[in-house]
């Protein structure tokens, strides 16, 4: 069957960005330039223009933005995104047969007739061809004039008139018949015919695409995780108990003596507060110390055990506080410039009063016990999964999104979701989207320590920021082909990685084994690498490093099963490094996004160095409102190629940070590193200044090739790079 | 909004072959094992199972064949194409609680308390947890039954029956309480039960992808493009003036004369002939011998300023002959085993019927005249294009359709479309769907010497094969870089070269400079590199080189204007070495198809070495027919997971042919080749033998690393390798 229009000429293939094939948004944040790119050509010769049409999800109006032609078929544009929420971006093309006369006609101008030339084809053009071209000319801005005067407007109307009058003058000199013809316009002739486009056989992309903007947060963040059972002050703080880190099971933290502790986390310069799940802990099965399946009766329990006759995933642990100390701890956390992030996880304890509320949303045995939770080879005898293949799903799901939605009413927007790779993916769609429409702040951390595609697919379903691999990469090459995979599109449009060197969960071998120098390694790592990361703490800052037993990731008297006392004003403490480190992502830009990450080679297996730039503050981007649905249906003429969007051009970067760090904790390594220049904006023989904010000082590297030695207590630069005047 | 059914767990992305997003089909050849593969996985721990579905697009079944795990969530699986035309495939993917529950008891099996054991894990089973997995079996294969059942066919209600008395003996055991279980189920049992999946929540894949299936011709085809007016015998074949290739423009060459030709065309081992457009040549400032515009009186013009008062592109210049004689010569082509193939170009001599009877279809100017057509910077004084933006286009577009409609009619199958690039692209995806609707036979060749972007989309677009850059495409680097991009996914899905080292158009400067040795590697490349390739003959077998101009790739005396008498007998003709090549290719199925083309390094960048290997006779792929739309809507039941298809072992290749050609048409070259032996089937350190194709020498070749010399007169070695017995 014939398409509607076969005189679309214009082909508009492979758009970017777009996610799986457009079934998911792409992911920018708020105040970024959306860069979009695609193929656009047509049949034959004719000269092509292009517009990227972006809005806001629900405003009538499309945001016009001319593109540029880049080579070989490729063209670009940027729109900036000034709100967070559903964006849609689309591109028109069409046959620019203005232009296309403009080229022709000066082709034919000159190839203009010499007989006195020796060169036969200068002889030979027919004499008509050029006052042929300037009626045809004048035709075209005939027909421009139309366009413009179509509107009622006054400044159009004037464009009107002034177009005519180029037609008219074109025909009076076709009309001469001149021996010899000059180029005929001016640069404000062709400009003011570029203003009035023919839309009329303009080709419109096959799709809208669908871009998700978020807030600042949720690009660069530093969450900071802690159990606030172990937040009860041992004692005073200059007592020797508390000088000797000495566990005291005496008194359960509380809301108010986190509240005490958030002035000192806010100094380390962390934005986000994250709590393990605040909800009543069950009874049944009940978790002792070192994980203990036969605990005493003072067991304190797994906060992931969720739900007790006291309440589930919408109370708060008595021991802890009540709604008024939540309150108030939100209250203040905000007051300290942080946001506070809980922990959502979608499991029972066989207590919670779900499990005799709906029986249905549990898989019951034939012996009707439910089975515990696993996830080979750890097993969680005090907790129930939910059965997501239950008859009664929707009001699981309702449920479930409700749980949210309470601590949203609250005023929580930052939710760290436990195991999401277990509940279907689908869920999470609906329930984030879902959420999202009337919160587009919301924060969705995935705790998804799965397999890539599964916690790939939780990105494109819509969490914001995902718990990486990270963890467990600890050798260059596959720090750097890993980083290479998730900074990089297609990954880096939906997956924006949070980097955590510890959780309650892992205790990575390198930690147990590398003492001191592989806590700072790992730390400068995650804070350089990504622009978010978290650790938790004080586990992470005291470099807490024993495992339950050798060979496993889980820590010996780990918090989640009992109640700890961490010396915070212990000497060795890595918060003077944290506040540092904290501080120098907050002054530098370069380090708040992840996206131009790039490895320089180092000749020394051991050392890694990459750098990362933010540009400038970039120019406006020139592009105006056109009206709604006219604007696609080709009946607008505001399509005007204004000054065009240009890519930033590397050497005016405003800020490069270069970070080499060395990834062995036990000896000194050496080595040269060859820099990429250009992606620094340092040119070939130049001699640069490189400061190391660690220390403050300034050294000057010249060209490519510089020479670095860093020792396990020294272990890394984070040099600022500043081009000499 | 929920979707209608939550509990769909399991996701299917990222379906591969697929072209544009599913816009457009891949394409596959008959005979083809089409390899499919997902990326599949649910929430959680438990297993899945996936069957592809695949169909010819009118059959009312779908053929089931199941998934095979690659790892990392990777599914893959095949199907055979037996039809040409359209196809679609997708894929059903579901949890399989029986696999997952089998995984789960042998797991409980294996940790069975042992109260002597030292591990506390070994002692702490709760006794009733294993009964109680025994029990749920049994449910499970109760449920099986009743699937089995459902359907009253004898061998069904037989396995349904067997189920059930499965079902009973795993309670039977329950009930025992044995101290120690061993697995109950035999390898039969647990087949049987996979026999009959529960499909009820099943996901089906997003969309119904398609696949257009050519036929043979179009993977593998030898080219032989000759100009009729040229093919009058000069005089007896013995005689002087032929022997010594004089120009003897007395009589036009006919379509007889042609079939004369056929016997020694077929002979040489090509299988199409190509023949210019066979229309009536304009009048109107037709153009005279070297393309020039002041022609005599018997200037012959050119074949591709198609259409004069004897008619357009539906009839035939009066001086090649009749209709008769074309049916005839079409008759004698398919005799001697050959195609015909015509070229179809879209554009008028201004003395063609359609520019009076259709004004309408072209673009005229405010003077009445129509702009002759351009290809910058060729003028085409003769030719006018047709106007694609014109308000008619509906009627242009079917009337452009009727005339490849007419040829079909007539018994052609094979077009080489000209210039395709300056004519919609949606007018190309609309006429070869219909073309094809009827005739799935029919090949277009797309001579699209244009941008990357527009040559592969004419591919998207329905174009069967394409000339390439490979005309252009001298240097060992240049070679390699654009035979991985054309031969390998993407591009290989939508795209067939055809490559061609001369054309009526193009004589490229390395055969101007390199003589006879040129000829013969361009050649050697061209049959070996592509399944698909062709010459223009005789230049190309008697090494015409003259450019009318140096810097020109125009030949001198081109015979796209005027007659040309070729010395079809001269001894230097590269005939011999044309004929011995096509029989290679047709012996050898490694040079059948593009896709296992592999470069291997040679320490010399004159030295390109490549390979192309065909698999042995594949196993037949296990699957089964289904019935239609139930088979999708979950309601059927036989997903049967029989034996898997397996991608073929590198090591069981039926035929491999390593090609090492000397790119220096000048100077002997040698070097040492780096083979990748894994690509070869060939085992570290073994000794294995090569046969040279081109003079039947055998060699010893030991490991990887070989030395090669190689002339400009012998120029090449096309190696078959055998392992030793």
């Amino acid at each position: 069957m014939k398409p509607a229009e076969g005189r679309r000429r214009v082909v508009i293939e492979d758009i970017q960005p777009q996610v799986a094939c457009g079934l998911a948004p792409a992911r920018r944040f708020l105040g970024d330039s959306v860069q979009v790119s695609a193929a656009i050509f047509c049949d034959g010769h004719d000269h092509v223009l292009a517009r990227l049409l972006s809005k806001y999800h629900s405003d009538p109006n499309w945001l016009s933005t001319p593109m540029t032609a880049l080579g070989n078929d490729l063209w670009a544009a940027a729109f900036s995104v000034d709100r967070i929420g559903p964006w849609l971006f689309t591109i028109q093309a069409w046959v620019d047969h203005f232009d296309t006369w403009c080229a022709d006609l000066r082709q034919r101008l000159a190839a203009q007739p010499d007989l006195a030339s020796p060169d036969p084809a200068r002889r030979d053009l027919p004499p008509q061809e050029i006052p042929l071209a300037l009626t045809i000319g004048a035709s075209l801005f005939d027909q421009t004039a139309s366009r413009a005067g179509a509107s009622s407007k006054g400044s159009k109307a004037a464009d009107a008139k002034q177009l005519k009058s180029i037609a008219a003058s074109l025909r009076t000199l076709a009309g001469k018949n001149s021996a010899l013809y000059q180029y005929p316009l001016t640069p404000q002739d062709e400009a003011l015919a570029a203003r009035y486009p023919d839309l009329s056989l303009a080709s419109l992309a096959e799709k809208e695409l669908r871009l998700w903007v978020d807030r600042e947060r949720a690009r660069f963040s530093s969450w900071y995780e802690l159990f606030p059972r172990s937040t009860a002050p041992a004692a005073k703080e200059d007592q020797p108990a508390a000088k000797e880190n000495q566990p005291d099971p005496t008194r359960h933290g509380t809301f108010a003596d986190v509240e005490l502790l958030l002035p000192e986390i806010a100094a380390m310069g962390f934005d986000i507060l994250y709590l393990p799940p605040i909800h009543p802990i069950g009874r049944a099965f009940r978790k002792g110390p070192n994980n203990s399946t036969t605990p005493g009766p003072d067991a304190e329990g797994s906060p992931w055990a969720i739900g007790s006759a006291e309440g589930g995933h919408k109370s708060i642990h008595p021991a802890l506080g009540t709604f008024a100390g939540f309150d108030r701890l939100l209250a203040a956390t905000h007051a300290n410039g942080m946001e506070l992030a809980l922990d959502i996880a979608f499991q029972c304890s066989p207590d919670h009063p779900w499990v005799t509320q709906h029986p249905g949303w549990f898989l019951h045995r034939p012996d009707g016990t439910i089975q515990y939770a696993e996830n080979p080879p750890k097993k969680y005898q005090d907790i129930y999964p939910l059965n997501f293949e239950s008859s009664d799903w929707r009001a699981l799901w309702d449920e479930l999104r409700s749980v949210f939605q309470f601590w949203i009413d609250r005023g929580v927007r930052v939710f760290r979701v436990d195991n999401p790779h277990t509940k279907p993916l689908d869920f999470w769609q609906w329930c984030i989207d879902d959420l999202h429409r009337d919160s587009p702040d919301a924060i969705f951390l995935a705790e998804a320590f799965t397999r890539p595609h599964v916690m790939y697919s939780l990105a494109k379903r819509g969490f914001t920021q995902s718990y990486t691999y990270f963890t467990w990469r600890t050798e260059k090459s596959e720090i750097e082909a890993y980083f290479e995979e998730i900074t990089k599109p297609p990954v880096s449009d939906f997956f924006t990685p949070n980097l955590w060197p510890n959780t309650p969960d892992i205790l990575h071998a390198s930690l147990q084994t590398g003492g001191r120098a592989a806590f700072q390694q790992r730390l400068i790592l995650a804070t350089t690498l990504a622009a978010s990361y978290g650790i938790y703490g004080p586990a992470f800052e005291l470099c807490e490093n024993l495992p339950i037993k050798p060979g496993s990731e889980e820590y010996l008297h780990s918090e989640k099963y009992e109640i700890r006392r961490w010396n915070r004003r212990d000497p060795n403490s890595l918060a003077p490094l944290i506040t540092l480190l904290n501080q120098i992502r907050r002054t530098n830009p370069a380090l708040q996004s992840d996206l131009s990450l790039h490895f320089h080679p180092v000749d020394n297996p051991q050392l890694i160095a990459y750098s990362k730039s933010a540009p400038a503050a970039s120019d406006p981007v020139a592009s105006e409102i056109v009206s709604g649905k006219a604007a696609i249906d080709g009946n607008d003429a505001s399509a005007a190629p204004a000054a065009p969007s240009v890519p930033g051009d590397p050497a005016e970067r405003a800020n490069t940070i270069l970070v080499v760090v060395n990834l062995d904790p036990h000896y000194e390594q050496s080595g040269w590193i060859d820099l990429d220049l250009k992606q620094l904006g340092i040119a070939h023989d130049e001699t640069f200044d490189v400061e190391d904010l660690l220390t403050g000082i300034h050294y000057q590297w010249h060209d490519r090739s510089n020479f670095v030695v860093l020792s396990p207590t020294a272990t890394a630069h984070i040099f600022r790079l500043t081009r000499n005047p």
